[in-house]
């Protein structure tokens, strides 16, 4: 899979450098660290360009706490989702420089000098409801080295709140478009921007909103087109795709 | 139910011009005609201000054609909805002067002089694939004495198309928003107008629409105030309603 | 969107008193005011002729008390739904006169003297648990300035309870019917009353009701004309739509 | 399972008439006619108090001629469900005897002479579409012994058509409601009635029915007591319900 | 709606002892009591043959407890469903031999000399978690004057057990089969016995029985003939229409 | 993947039998047959022990032609699922000695000798609708080498039938239970068998089955231990699994 | 159902040394002990190879504490599954010598000398939040006599460290894939073992993951073959289904 | 919206070149054709950077030909997808230079000299049934002139298929991963690529995949980052959103 390990490898084997049994060993497995409760995937960084980031819920405070620690041996930067205040007690207890994005509930270790935010990502809500999505989305994305910009509360109930902003849409080179209830926020900002639209779905409502399954619904059959649609209150998924489509 | 029929029955009692047997059974029937098949209410017009509607569908041909026969030996006026040609057909063949209206799939029979189309009914549809539905609701709403203002194909995709035609909406008396795919085009109308919007959610679309499931829960669930919503592809209903509130 | 505002403006610019640069940005923004959280839309009123009302649930007391602060700046009258006892203090902190209404979960605030309320909304509910919904419709209803008749518990499993009230249907302008499990009061109702019926599904009941899907797909397919649906549970959109028919 | 076969076979053992090998294999067998693609459960009579009916559907036409055939060999009355004209001609080639009952997509074949129809089950639709369904029921029930009252057409958007009918309601033994769209008659049926009353939900309808669904779930969530409720679109599971019922 | 009521009052309107507008109004209502919150069905007993039972979820502590006092007024027995601990406390408050059901989550007030329980109806549950609704079913049964043989644990992972009890399913006038998970049970029970047999859908099961849903729609699918399903976890339903069918 | 195929070529490396670039490719490449439309997994029968079975519904009868023909080139045996009359004209035009399997919907060509069918697996189905399904299962095990008993109609609603055959149950080394409409069978099957059951869930039945949904919902559900489930009417999935169980 | 327990009692029949009363009273009845909230399925072990295993939600703790003590009387080892703290200090202090396993919340008893673990099976997870289920698993296994290989945290997103752990599932008799989310690890590890996989799908993710059911879909869909899914979240279904294939 | 157009409309005004009325009617009105039945969207283009794609099915033969005729008067290409012959017959008989592409039932017209293709974007299919979604994306791509490479039939179950093309994978800008069934690849291949994915779940497959639910919910849950999900069998939207991220 990585033409140079493998070719280095062939080359200490035909030097002689290297039993064919190890290299067979060697062939077979690629680096990670195996915690027992889990293997820290230390080749992402080199396939996808970002190291792993921690999925926290699920997991308790303290397992959570040592795979920060055992991931910042080899990374100068970690981020941590969906985690409450307990977790990060934890990981603080451990790792003293970590931060605490209550709104987003993310926890952020960035060591070194941070290189300047880039690009555009034009961050829109549809309501007040939907902020805490919208900031997981911003702190992924600026934790990855993107410029936002955060634009709340435009809802399609009141749509010249949104169409005051055209202009920001238009200086987006992404724009993510968070928003519960039906979710029509996502259709109309497609309609009006030139740029792809990534959508996100919120629980935010009631009754037959099914947990955000209408405003799934919604956005993965809008007729604008240049829309792409991660999970229901996914706000990291989002502020992750957002990078990738910025960065280039 | 009907006070005076009541009073009426009583004071014949009172004279003894009936007996006590007869107007017991009198009070425990209001009249229906019977056709074993079918009980056509004809009391419906006295309580609902509208004769009864036949719903075609699921009937045989002969079977409606029957009951538009009967009906119009007490109605001046009868709509069938969910007419197909074949029934269409069977229906002429006892009523001569009954029309057809092919892309609203309706039979309407109009005798007498019709009164002129009050107030003012705006139907907007989100693309062409929704003109069917959209022709139903049109033709039921005309047939019942509106003037209707038809605004096709001016989904969210391409906003302006709708915001260029704002006056229209506040014209309105009311509005009927069609939409399938994602149905977003109700709560942007809705946002707009000042006026009643009923929403009326297509079968328009393919995959995660689920049969207009999709845009009956956009529609349902609303950020905007002042939508009701009919069933899917029900542009009757939506018809009939919005006559309902236009002729106030 | 508003011609006055667009053809004064335009005279200003024919006449010099503004620059077209300026003209320029006031053309492309109508006021709302920015709070960061939350994006007020004063417009909303002159639009829909009613003030933006506050959805309570999903923001802090906090949030909600400044809204409620903010819009009073603006407006004589508001109105917060969804609200907590918690939020009510909050209000109350930095709004003295605002009233909270506990069964229907709602704060207003109404400043100078009251209009008398005019027309005929009846609130119709099938049991006992439906009342809080019912609350919330009719204090919508009323803040809106609307006379309202409240009918509670006449559910059709005893008919005759809604049938001894028959003459309070025909009175009505419009009805709102409120109903869990099966929903059917709503199709019962559209089938005796004369006026647009607005049908609210309640998430009351268990089992197979699914939270209230039952009752809404009841009132969806219902046989009867006549009727629009709003969300589960959903009071304030039910008598924000039952003002709107009713004052015309 | 049978006793008296149990003593009478252990008697047998015990006289020594019996080999208990030959004991052992007919303690462990109850008679049932293996076709290959079919076990014809022909100990049903005993246990149940009816023969087996068959359910022609997704069988061919002629697996189900052989079957009717076989079936009349032990039995003197046979009622085959869900049959189309293809596989009545089947039948009719090999028993000549049978009869279609087309509305009912039914075949009964009835040897011997018939006993009087005794008891009373009223069955009651929605509308002119649920008629198959109800047909389906009434040619079970009457098959089956019983006497069948149809009263068609009596839904609640009409609903003095029910109500005048509310003597021949209280004049059953047991009564089957059948309704399609949102299924409400059967509340309604039940507030009104003594009896035990067996709802079946039919796929009559269109969008949000969901193909019967919506009747279904206003049936299994009714606020009125004393329903039982069947398939959708199962005359005959309600006509042998009603049957066990009305003929105790 | 009762024949006699309505020849009476007839009776006097021709001898002149009732005034016609006052006749008007009587024909036009039946006696219900209006307590704001609740209307009190009086009317019920005659027309169903049992009194209202009050469904207490949903209710507060003190409604339910003045609908008990208000209701023994006129009744010499009483139940309530679905009532916990504090409710029974708000009403032995006010009625002190108030009887309360721990298991079957219900409460009891039965004034004078009880009747001998009658006929026999047989509870079976597939496992030990489906008892409170075994007992909901069987309170209800044995309040409305039935005799009970409960059969719990019975389920079809261990078929013998249920086998080993086919003499009691024989001896039974009605069968109430209870299960959650995958729901089996009902089928098996109504392919062995030949009485009806009501299926009662437990919310028993964790993973894809979502809430209760697949043994509900197991017990509507059932292959076996002769079973009657009602709402999830609906003991109630099921005692009073067995109740309905065993007093025949 | 393959501990020879990699060591054979490191030892080529090492004797400088193959250039590096050269073994760097191969290392990166498994051997599958391209043929633009679809990727032949050639490398399957080393992993899985049974070829590649083609899939035959969704590819032209020409495409599964052309994919029989290249598969026989290096197997002896080849398999098609879901081929309609159509798709085998086709292959049979270029595969002259391939057999169709009518009821099991199945393709197969079998060349050279073939071994003696092994072990036991018994294939039990509830109705007679179902035997489509279990065809399919039979002739998959079938071809795999596996001895395969029927047991036909044997469904719950005459559980007799199912009990008389408890010692073919008894000898089986896997079962696989198929029903329709509530699929208990898989739950009776496994509490009385002592083997592993594979549930094969299908779309007999009509109404609440939503296609099969309910048999799955089911058998997923089974309070019985010892079973697996596959996809709805998916006898080759039930078959190859048996297969691997049955043949170890 | 047992050839010898009937041959035996036929013998003592002939023999006259029992009754035929009394032998026809045994020949309908096979041991279960009746703990009247529970019945004991005594005859299991004969018929499926291991005794019951208690399912402890749902029951109370001294329930569960008696239905332990009750086995341990036939048994010498017994399982509860589901079972929280609480439950098993109810065992512990009627069974001393019972143990807890927190993550797996399930409690064994095992008395005597145990007999060494058998064969391979291999238990993977997507995650470190599956956890908990693959401990049900693998305690149920390990309980039930094999030997259990785990492999945690292999999850398709870093697929590599799936692909690095090939051998071990070339080595498994039989694969356990456990996954939350989308649960595409069971399709995966199915396409590279040559063993029988137990997919489980776990409720571990959120938004559209609708507690289980997506990865529930996933599995039951999965493209390759060999795979028998169980319920979400159900561990010790998969861990008994295994065991009965290991130990073939 | 459009700066330039504003100021020099107001230039206009302000010259006295334009009378305010008129200024007024063309500020609140953007450049659209309306055909009656079609509102052609003349602005996209400028808005979107691309021109309006006709979504054939729904609008008659006859509708499509005249929507494209209008439209090439003022683009110099037009796309129209979801369309089958007769629509393509109705187009080329006004069109006589429009291409039907088959396989992706699409009909392109291309004028003037085209420009070479861009970038890279890799079009991955699980097997040959989604290749008529995978042509419909590459057409699309195509279109809007990007480079595609396909690379079909690589599904999770011979996982060796994907592997041995990572370096596709690599060298992508974008990928789009299209799967039915269980929709797995898209996971796998997110987890691999460095490179956004858009995911299609497609409709192939049967039983429990319910039109292509199965994979949309697997690939909205997709434990991988970095993926945007489209609608079911939306290979135009995968398309179009992968051009516009590929000619960043």
């Amino acid at each position: 899979m990585d033409d140079m390990y493998i070719k280095k490898l062939l080359e200490d084997v035909k030097a002689g450098n290297i039993d064919i049994n190890e290299a067979t060993q060697q062939l077979k497995k690629l680096p990670y660290d195996d915690m027992g409760f889990a293997k820290i995937d230390n080749h992402r960084k080199l396939r996808k360009g970002y190291g792993e980031v921690i999925y926290c819920a699920g997991k308790t405070p303290e397992q959570n706490a040592q795979i920060f620690e055992k991931m910042l041996q080899t990374n100068s930067a970690v981020l941590g989702t969906r985690a409450d205040e307990a977790i990060y007690e934890a990981v603080k207890a451990r790792v003293s420089d970590a931060i605490y994005h209550e709104k987003a509930r993310a926890i952020t270790v960035e060591r070194g000098e941070k290189a300047p935010l880039v690009g555009n990502i034009v961050i829109a809500t549809g309501g007040t409801s939907d902020i805490p999505v919208a900031e997981e989305a911003a702190v992924t994305a600026e934790f990855l080295g993107n410029h936002v910009e955060r634009l709340y509360d435009v809802g399609v109930a009141g749509i010249h709140r949104l169409l005051m902003n055209t202009d920001k849409l238009m200086d987006a080179n992404v724009i993510i478009a968070i928003a519960g209830m039906e979710g029509a926020l996502a259709s109309v900002v497609a309609g009006l921007a030139a740029c792809p639209v990534i959508a996100v779905p919120t629980s935010v409502g009631y009754g037959a909103n099914f947990g955000g399954l209408s405003a799934l619904l919604t956005m993965i059959n809008s007729c604008a087109s240049g829309i792409g649609v991660v999970n229901i209150d996914n706000g990291f998924g989002a502020g992750f795709l957002a990078s990738m489509i910025n960065r280039k």
